[in-house]
């Protein structure tokens, strides 16, 4: 058995969701069905999501949302037009969004998080009822019915253990399961939604609590490349990527997942699937837990920009138990995580993401290295990128480092930093944010382009 | 003016004295002579300071000493024949090391200081009264009456800052001062040693002090080398080390000072020049703030074994404000120092001294981070060696990563651990122990060799 989840962008159009019904009912293992709320049907297009919050946001504030509600009607109503739905599909679904809207405002976040659920919930009905239509038995599953229980935290809930006993019982229902993603239920009753990627969790909790062999991820791409597109051009596409990798790359910006989305599905041992709506016999990327082949040592290359670096120079800093510690709680009380803390004998350089740190932070933690840790020197950089490389096949491949740092070095790329040796799976090169392109660009070289032809 | 110490090695016998006194009196600048007691005369004689140590504690314990003590007047008096001293020279001798052995006991470690320092005391004394035989005007001074104050920890005395002024009255004195290395002063009047490498300690505060214009180090080496002699034979010498080389250098095992001693010179800027006592025309290896030209990135590369790491892995360790610092809280709270802290997004792991660490410790650390801290692994690794490649003109020198790791991965060495990014003249590389040799030799290839030929 599969759950297959689909993203925004493949719910977009009725003739999207044909694509979707011909995907879900071509493979009989395909029983569970994750979906969003429509997403863009083209770049200057209004996401359902954001319709919802404007909805909301103005009757909170009493203003006129008639635009709005009726911008939020349409989209639902032109996709059933589109698939010639009966005409109580779409009034049911007007009737709820009102209902929902004018509903209890009391706890603000709280009925924010209900009008934005309705997004997935309302398209989930919708997509059960064209089923139907389709002649297909498929039935909408409410996540409170299905005991999706989560903590009661608006906007960031987290899955509570129990759930996930009660789901394996949707193993019971006969037919295909239409699930809205995005949201459970607290113990009281109130909707509680996920942070961002909510439907990805979605999946990923099914998954885990039904205990499927796959979990299918549709979205607009047709497997997850191994290296920013934007930056090289048709790079190289990942058949299989391990989960350690993938959580290697998201870190510097790699986006194909959130990946903490995937951590129940993780935990469970399930597959993920990568697959495109638009093109499904492409066979995607798998996301696993081991992978046995690789071609070559290296699997995929990010880079994220928005870092900068604390220098600290103090002469022997080197014999003083505690001064790390001590820098770091200067931070930590700063509300600031570091990302890295490569040291010297008589020095240590922080790395963090710069948007934690405006200038008056900045200012004050200067000020405190100096006045507290007595140093000699404080410098702080802006605009630092870091790269990253990563493949599960770079565990004891002796010459990595080298063939990296030799790209690097024939691009004239300066390294800043780097930071190996705890990760085995992956390489940090901090960099000037301004070389940051071509540097991306010759890691690619020398490990895939260079990879192929010699 | 300059101030010139000589090491044990240079003044182990009358034909070595003979040397330093041709040493001394080719260069009018060469007027304050700081001496250390006499050293080995070959590899299996004991140096003054040992038996000094043994005399000490038999007395102490009551025992009988007769033996230590004709050894370590012997010494005094066979060189004080091959000098062809008057008798009242080594009578003298005889009558203090009596005296000082004889002395108050009541405070253990005052008094082996006490004992300790006059082998030094001693030899001045000897010295300045060759000189005088030789016709030379010579003064022997002690620290007491120069000023030389210091902080009342035997074995590990600080220089009391109002020294330096008292020390520059030196100056007034006509002909040669011969100062005796390894001691000062206490305000209250007790004699207090200073930590090992003493007598270069005392060179370096009378350069200070003095203000001269060098500080001459002689020893029994042509140079300071790029790397050691017993791993590469012959290796390149350095004509120029700034301190701050010398300082990285030092730290991975690079024995050519205890780089503190130095402190008093380099705060006051003074160039240190590193010569051989038995080669005197050669020039040597000075140590200086700042140096104009360098022969490639590298000046000198340097190895040392006994190193362990921790390695700690936890899902989402990197979204935990604090983890870093309350895992080395534990350390300090154990009285360990790490080296490196090189960080993944998911682990850490800590580099340090394994003789801080016994299975009691290890096992209370580990115990203590899995579960304080969570940790999913916690893994100890001993056996590492760091690699240092240091080198001023490495600042912003794009190649030399690539340069390295290269030269290490043709010797099939793989790379633990890169730390690179706080120090601007250095880059270490953590590998295990056992292929240290190759890879040192192959790193001095890379950048010597390799940099001569090519």
């Amino acid at each position: 058995m599969k759950v297959v989840k689909f993203g925004g962008s493949s719910l977009a159009s009725g003739e999207q969701l044909e694509k979707v019904y011909g995907i879900v009912t071509s493979d009989p293992e395909r029983k569970f069905v994750v979906v969003s709320a429509p997403g863009k049907r083209s770049s200057e297009d209004i996401k359902v999501t954001d319709l919802l919050i404007a909805c909301a946001e103005k009757r909170i504030n009493g203003e006129d949302l008639s635009n709005e509600l009726k911008m939020l009607i349409d989209r639902y109503g032109s996709i059933a037009t589109e698939l010639n739905l009966p005409a109580d599909v779409i009034k049911q679904i007007e009737a709820d969004f009102l209902q929902v809207i004018d509903g209890d405002r009391s706890n603000k976040e709280r009925y924010l998080d209900a009008v934005k659920a309705s997004g997935e919930d309302n398209n989930a009905k919708l997509i059960a009822a064209y089923f139907q239509v389709m002649g297909t038995k498929a039935t909408y599953v409410n996540p409170k019915d299905a005991g999706l229980f989560v903590s009661d935290e608006p906007g960031n809930a987290q899955v509570l253990p129990e759930s996930y006993d009660q789901l394996y019982k949707l193993r019971d229902i006969e037919g295909i399961v239409i699930f809205p993603g995005f949201f459970g239920f607290t113990k009281d009753g109130h909707i509680a939604t996920f942070s961002r990627s909510g439907s990805d969790i979605t999946g990923s909790i099914l998954a885990n609590g039904i205990k499927v062999n796959v979990y299918e991820n549709f979205t607009d791409v047709d497997a997850v490349f191994s290296v920013n597109p934007t930056i090289v051009s048709n790079p190289k596409e990942i058949k299989e990527l391990t989960y350690r990798e993938m959580r290697e790359l998201s870190y510097a910006g790699f986006s194909v997942f959130h990946d903490e989305a995937l951590i129940p599905a993780f935990r469970a041992g399930i597959p993920v699937n990568v697959r495109n709506t638009n093109n499904p016999s492409a066979p995607g990327t798998f996301i696993v837990n081991d992978r046995e082949n690789s071609n070559g040592p290296v699997t995929g290359i990010a880079s994220d920009k928005g870092f900068c670096s604390i220098y600290i120079s103090k002469y022997l800093m080197n014999r003083e138990l505690g001064f790390g510690r001590k820098l770091l709680q200067i931070l930590e009380e700063n509300e600031i995580s570091y990302e890295h803390i490569p040291s010297g004998i008589d020095d240590i350089t922080v790395i963090l993401r710069e948007n934690q740190m405006d200038e008056e932070k900045e200012a004050n933690i200067v000020a405190r290295i100096y006045g507290e840790l007595q140093a000699d020197k404080v410098e702080v950089e802006h605009g630092l990128s870091l790269l990253m490389i990563v493949g599960e096949g770079m565990r004891h491949n002796v010459g990595t480092t080298a063939r990296a740092s030799q790209a690097l070095a024939e691009a004239g790329v300066n390294i800043e930093m780097i930071n190996q040796g705890s990760s085995e799976v992956s390489m940090m090169f901090g960099i000037k944010a301004v070389h940051e392109k071509k540097a991306v660009q010759a890691l690619y070289n020398a490990f895939f382009v260079g990879a192929v032809t010699v």
